[in-house]
């Protein structure tokens, strides 16, 4: 067995926190329990979306199929951090210590996953709402590239987080203007869908913009954590964290398009 | 190979019983069996569940979607149980012996699991019993508020099961007072559903109600085991409890709400 | 490496005679050969039983989703048996010898299979037969019970086949009359389904009646087969006979089963 | 480590040359993509024939159904093989060297697999030519009968390649024999199928009869490689002639039957 | 463990540079990281082709199909390619070293699988643009030829990367001539497409021409790199620029021809 090497080298090889932090049995335990329910429950939801997108017009069919793959590839990558984990872990005594072995836990497989869930996550927005073909695709590429940057801006300061903390800053704040960015090009395409909204629907559009600026700013809070010290409260405070962030931009912001999309199939005469 | 640590450490570091306790052969491989079926039975009923949607009136359909993600979510996590089951004991001489290595068993991943579970399991009943919409939503929160709760402090609690049990059983009245209130909630429901369900079937929401006392009820005797003692008959005899609640209240609680809705179907012109 | 321990150790601790005898690399490849064909072949027909489903009536419909159902928990436990097989054996010069390491094999997987399977399976009968409802609960349930008893009391005997043989044979003869039972039940239900068949069907309950007698009747004869001697020979025909017996009963007759409901479709209209 | 053992006891104990072999790091890798290509491509085309089963006219469509079986059957079989090929190779200096450890590789899960496809490919034909039913079943069986008999001479052969050879020479002649016998039956379908095939489809029961011939003759080949030495090139060879054959007398041979049932289903007026 | 061998050895027993690097553990990171994308958004796209293909006039369905088969094999492979990364490396200090242990690194799974997928990728293309049958069956046969000899001799040649790049180059150049023989074919088929295109969509296939010759030239690129150096970064980029070219060449293109057929079917009228 082999124990965790001085903390200067970790710093540079290990990426994240969760390789620096001795766990107890408890919050071991809790990490591998969010990701497991995570993993689960985004496999699960497959067979929902499969089976809401035969019940709508055929015009909005795209959408909750865009939820199964969406949930097909999170869920994927959840599997992936969940083994990760297990193998990143030793019990030593009654306690869980890192860098036993070879394998480090990755929080980077979120963000790979975010480059192809998140632009199939902002086109849902104007197809459910029903914006026409030109002006869909314009927005939807519009949201899509200060996503990206976003994203990987994000990625590449993730790393830092186990250093001196300016490069987790700085990249951070540089991701953050990308996703002000972002936020006034969905903005736009919330006032689009209002516009164009049947008149008894037209609460949807604007109730969805407050929850996607509530649940996809848990990210930012989830990425700056390891500031607040380099403990295993704060490295299960992380993961659930995430996992409320997965469960609510990803599986339940596809419940209430599909249920959206149920009601204007039935208002369009389907 | 490392033997089991002292008592005092491993009260505070394995969690659950299942890790302080040697195994005879035979209780190993019933062990394995129960938790083996289980996962089994929750993955192949997937297919029960998919095929009799479509065999619905449009309205009902969701219900047995929801029975199918119900099954497809435990049934991963029961696969993990058997998983961690396997790799946490070692055969030593003619024994089982746990703490070999570095896994350990934990039940917490069932509490986890219920978390997503338990919560569609109740919205399952107020849309069989055909309870209409803004009613459906608000019982639906009113059910899984005093749920979820009873969930997390009972998960809270179960972590004290090796240790001197006041833990396990102050935060084990808690749930259960939690677990009283929704109670009276599931009660509301079938009360409603007595009153609007078509006269032929009256007696299925009547019966499911003495159904449902009796399979959740099994639940907490499952928790409060550990404090009958620790032996490897009460490690089986709680796998065989949570086994036996959990085909009880998700699968065969999921095919009874499925019959009744092909008769309600049929009744309706479907 | 540690050799198979005293042969009284051994009886209690190993439950199936499997983890008593060394295997040539050819009894050896036979065995790992019979399990793999048999997961194989219940997973493969799956989709037999759910593309069939979609062409009968619906009323019979649920048959041959009972039958995918069976094949899907019954490939997920001849799975896990080949795995504990791999596990099992060692090679050491040019023989597979048994417990290296802490991994034994076990036949109880099956039985407890069974527990979901056999009631399944006895189900199928009556609602292929088209024998109309109050009856076919009671009859379904008439059938269960029996078979659970025998399931559970050769599960129990079977644990003694490494021991002095007492304990197999009296678990075994109290399994044989509950089997006794569960055949007259059967019989009950093939008198009513041949007075039930449209004149053109009526030989297929007729042969149904035989061919059960048959094919079931072949799992008591694995059951007694170590007391002709632990000898590799022995160990692969068993498993070999549990594996014709498993495609029989459970492939082979829900193919049966589904031919003869297509047919009945088509005669009444469908 | 375990270099390997003496030539006289692996000819007992091993079973197939693979175990004899070393293999440059070219050969490994070649074998490896050889079997991972294969059951790749198996897995996938389920997807086709289920998908175009739902193209036909309903009596055909057991067809694809059929090679999707297969599909699944074999592609399990295969990855089956593929684990098997990485487990039994160790890398030793440049080479990969076997008999490392406990693994062995083995064809033989190839020959207990055929036992379900192979009379499953005969099936097909007979109901791809819309041969009507009493007949349909004689001629089912009687190719069934000498193919299983084929295969499982060749798997008792087969396990000889190590050895002197007679083993292997005398029971691939008795096997032989049952595959001329097979011949004979299989030409008396495509001369029955010849005879009721539309005059516009007439060429398909002729070409395929010539597809037939070159595509199964590939195995008896494979068979008999051995023969030409004990060395790497001979084993990646022969894996390679059993996936060309595979490929093609399974999944190209199923294509081609679902695309003539495709033309037949237009002819027939669906 | 043990330690990278002699690189005149090595040069001869790994295949692939990336046996021959140490990475930073960034570099580990972003290489498991792109992997694992890759072989999640295979999947999940499966459920996207199968759903669209359900929505297209008859005669289109079995592009997206064709698409989905494409996605399951590569899908398949990716996968492969994650696990081996995995396992091929182990850290040592805040390196991953490479040739611990038995493991190493292909990318030779990568040109087995396009054997499968790259002639389906071609005959997507007279099938989407409605190439009527002889020609159509002519053509895809043409393109198949230099298609698969191009990967042949490349996969031959890629073996000779870690040597003196004689053999990279000269099979390289070999590779490359079948490659514009490829090309030729292809703009055969753009041709006749843009003849044979309704008005309003003859667009897509001229697009479609410089969408093909951008995204297939990527794979050469990946080819020769190893030319300008063994280092991480130029392992890391390498993988990437595969993974971008799986994606633009088999689910985004498979996504745009999906699309053209939705826009043709409701110009056909269905
Ligand atoms: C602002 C900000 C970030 C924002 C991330 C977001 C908003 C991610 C959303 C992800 C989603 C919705 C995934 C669904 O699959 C980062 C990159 C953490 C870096 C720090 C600054
Ligand atoms: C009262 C009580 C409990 C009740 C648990 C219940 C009622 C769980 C039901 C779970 C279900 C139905 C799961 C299905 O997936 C606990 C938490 C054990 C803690 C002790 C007190
Ligand atoms: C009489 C008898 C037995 C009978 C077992 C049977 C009849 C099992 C049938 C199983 C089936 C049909 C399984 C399908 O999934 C036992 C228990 C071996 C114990 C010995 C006596
Ligand atoms: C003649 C002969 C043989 C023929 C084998 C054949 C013809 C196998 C066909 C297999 C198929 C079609 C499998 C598809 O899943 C053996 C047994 C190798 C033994 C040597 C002699
Ligand atoms: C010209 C050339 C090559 C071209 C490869 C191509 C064009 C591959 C396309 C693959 C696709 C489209 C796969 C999809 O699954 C090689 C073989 C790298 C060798 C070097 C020269
Ligand atoms: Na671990
Ligand atoms: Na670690
Ligand atoms: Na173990
Ligand atoms: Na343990
Ligand atoms: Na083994
Ligand atoms: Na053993
Ligand atoms: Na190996
Ligand atoms: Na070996
Ligand atoms: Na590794
Ligand atoms: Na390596």
């Amino acid at each position: 067995m082999q124990l965790p090497v001085s903390p200067e080298v970790a710093a540079n090889a290990v990426g994240n926190i969760e390789n620096l932090v001795t766990l107890t049995s408890g919050q071991y335990t809790m990490g591998s329990l969010i990701l497991m329910v995570s993993y689960g429950a985004h496999f699960a939801f497959i067979l929902y979306f499969l089976m809401t997108s035969m019940q709508l017009a055929p015009r909005y069919r795209i959408v909750p199929i865009m939820s199964a793959i969406v949930m097909a590839s999170a869920g994927l990558s959840l599997l992936r951090e969940f083994t990760t984990w297990q193998d990143a872990y030793t019990l030593v005594g009654a306690s869980y210590v890192p860098m036993q072995g070879e394998s480090i836990f990755t929080n980077a497989f979120r963000y790979g996953n975010w480059t192809i869930t998140v632009p199939i996550l902002l086109t849902q927005l104007p197809i459910a709402f029903a914006i026409s073909r030109p002006d869909l695709h314009k927005r939807a590429i519009r949201m899509s590239i200060p996503a990206v940057l976003m994203i990987w801006t994000g990625l590449y300061g993730q790393f830092g987080e186990t250093g001196d903390f300016s490069r987790l800053n700085i990249w951070g704040v540089i991701s953050t203007i990308f996703f002000v960015w972002l936020i006034i090009e969905v903005r736009g395409v919330i006032t689009a869908a209002i516009a164009n909204s049947p008149p008894q629907l037209v609460n949807w559009p604007k109730n969805l913009w407050y929850y996607f600026l509530a649940t996809w700013g848990l990210y930012p809070i989830a990425y700056a954590l390891p500031q607040l010290g380099f403990t295993g409260d704060i490295v299960v405070v992380r993961q659930l964290l995430f996992s409320i962030a997965d469960i609510s931009t990803k599986l339940i912001y596809g419940i209430i398009l599909s249920r959206y999309l149920l009601r204007r199939s039935a208002l369009e005469g389907y």
